[in-house]
């Protein structure tokens, strides 16, 4: 059977890649995870303008002819869903239960939005940058928004002018269910900082508390001392996910054996990988097979000769650059986002 | 039957004022309304400390006795939970299911909390005040708080200024049920913010974000043309109640009456207010029987005389000397709080 998107909500479409779709430094659009909060909005790119307005000089709106003849760049990124693994908390999270497949790479082209501030002439007290995209309705969970409202989310300006808008996916045109006509595209932020469908940029000269940074994609975060206060996700924490063997998996035993996946984070990169075989007993240090990028993932691999017969739990955990390790157990703070300990992939050792 | 407070929460207790007891300028503590988010903390009185810090220049660990040696004041302030009300909602909010009665009037006596702050030394860069209670427990909705927190809130430093931290009511020790030894009471504001068994006092240097701010206690706000944000629940909406005749109650054909109740606002003072005896079809401006003063309610009377047997809905709505007037209908961006849209009382008028 074709590998193929497994999906987790018919309407609006939420689609899961397999785990196999995993394994290369590119992830083909067909097999890209999807996330939709509202259904995919019907924009005919002909008639397609982008409205970016706010604290600067000069408002701007674009067609896609007028952004096609931007000095543009293509990326190659990978996106993370912040609610990637929630299937495997071990408490009761609400939304969808996403196992492995809800991160994927892309090539994604487009116009760096710095060039367009830069045009626009941002404003002394600029601060924040807000992305809107054309879908839209109503949430009723974690908390109702009591009427229609479209997906929109913030970023303070830096990361904002890092962020691509995109019109190509690995060279072809932006499906609509990517995003397309426009995309944002945000290197090292979980996936809801990539607004699809966006059709307005505005610069505000203040942090802005939207729906999907407050109530929903956000954290519990004790700072000084304080109780607990309400932050918006961000950089993707460092995270390691094995791909091969699959779960149920029989290796024969004394057989080489290689284990291999990919690791990623959001501020550095990916530094050290390690596996345990065992259970989480022991660790071995793996290798890297490709450079690190910042953004990108990273593929790694651990060759193995397993000796015992008999079930055997393997585990991996990355270290980033910056010295931020994979934790143990899930922390209750992060809710139902930014799950990123080890989950076991159980295989069998069998006698040939 | 005397009139008793109505459990709408065995535990934690939350109770509700019976009609009745809004009627006067003030509230006997044994009927004003009870919130409680957690367990009623046990606090020895003479082993309590509240400590102030944060961006101060000293800080501050006061005793009860050192609190009571300080210039106290006394304040008649109406508090109002911002959920009341909410059982009149037309549609399903989560939450307690306050009818009319979480809302009462009583005297404060404590010490002004700008007297602290001064004496403390605040910073230049301070901007907000936390107010921290000894109560704590786990929260699971709206949002889970993922562990154990405090009830805590932050108000903007002049608001905090002006908060009472409060160890009488109406002339006695202020109970436990009501936030004894020691309570803020926050002239204006919905009761959230009067944090009950305060402990700490932190200054800080910028806008804080807990739960009972965010998450809780909270709607959506839509400014500058942007979709809606989260903003904390502040001064209390202007609203009038009936508190005579009450629901149900049997007037004679022709024989003088008097439709009487409150009326409270957090920001200016009630002003205006309308009666209407037809279910909204005709509106005569009733009389103020007590003074304006700012964060106190204001009684009203209307002397009537039914003239046509039936069943008649009465209506009574407010206008603050801000302009404000009571909206016909809930906003449904205020969800579950801030119900302040009319609410009829249906009585019978009947021949002699």
């Amino acid at each position: 059977m074709a590998a193929a998107l497994i999906p987790r909500q018919a309407e609006p479409p939420n689609l899961e890649s397999p785990v196999e779709a995993l394994g290369g430094l590119l992830t083909p659009p067909g097999l890209h995870f999807v996330r939709s909060h509202f259904p995919v909005p019907s924009i005919d790119p002909r008639r397609f303008t982008l409205r970016l307005g706010g604290c600067v000089s000069q408002g701007l709106a674009l067609t896609l002819d007028d952004l096609r003849a931007l000095p543009s760049v293509t990326r190659r990124l990978t996106l993370e869903c912040a609610g990637n693994g929630r299937a495997h908390l071990p408490w009761d999270a609400a939304g969808l239960q996403w196992e492995e497949g809800a991160v994927g790479t892309a090539d994604w082209t487009g116009v760096p939005l710095g060039v367009l501030l830069d045009r626009a002439g941002v404003g002394v007290a600029a601060s924040h940058v807000l992305l809107q995209g054309a879908d839209r309705g109503e949430m009723e969970e974690p908390v109702p928004s009591g009427g229609v409202i479209p997906f929109a989310r913030s970023l303070p300006l830096p990361e904002a002018r890092n962020a691509l808008l995109a019109w190509e996916m690995n060279g072809g045109t932006l499906p609509a269910l990517h995003g397309g006509p426009l995309r944002a595209v945000v290197p090292g932020c979980y996936g809801m900082a990539s607004v699809k469908w966006l059709e307005r940029v505005e610069v505000l000269d203040r942090p802005w508390q939207g729906y999907f940074e407050t109530v929903d994609y956000a954290r519990w975060e004790e700072r000084e001392g304080l109780p607990p206060e309400r932050v918006p996700l961000g950089p993707m924490r460092i995270k390691a996910q094995i791909v091969r063997p699959a779960p149920g998996a029989v290796l024969p035993v004394g057989e080489p054996a290689r284990i291999e996946g990919a690791a990623w984070c959001g501020t550095g990169t990916p530094a050290r990988v390690e596996v345990s075989t065992d259970g989480g007993a022991t660790w071995h240090e793996a290798d890297w097979t490709t450079a690190a990028e910042p953004g990108l993932w990273r593929l790694w691999a651990l060759d193995w000769a397993p000796l015992r017969p008999g079930p055997a739990r393997l585990l991996v955990r990355a270290t980033s650059s910056e010295g931020e390790t994979q934790p143990e157990i899930p922390d209750p703070r992060r809710g139902g986002y930014e799950i990123s300990h080890p989950v076991p992939v159980v295989i069998t050792v069998a006698e040939p």
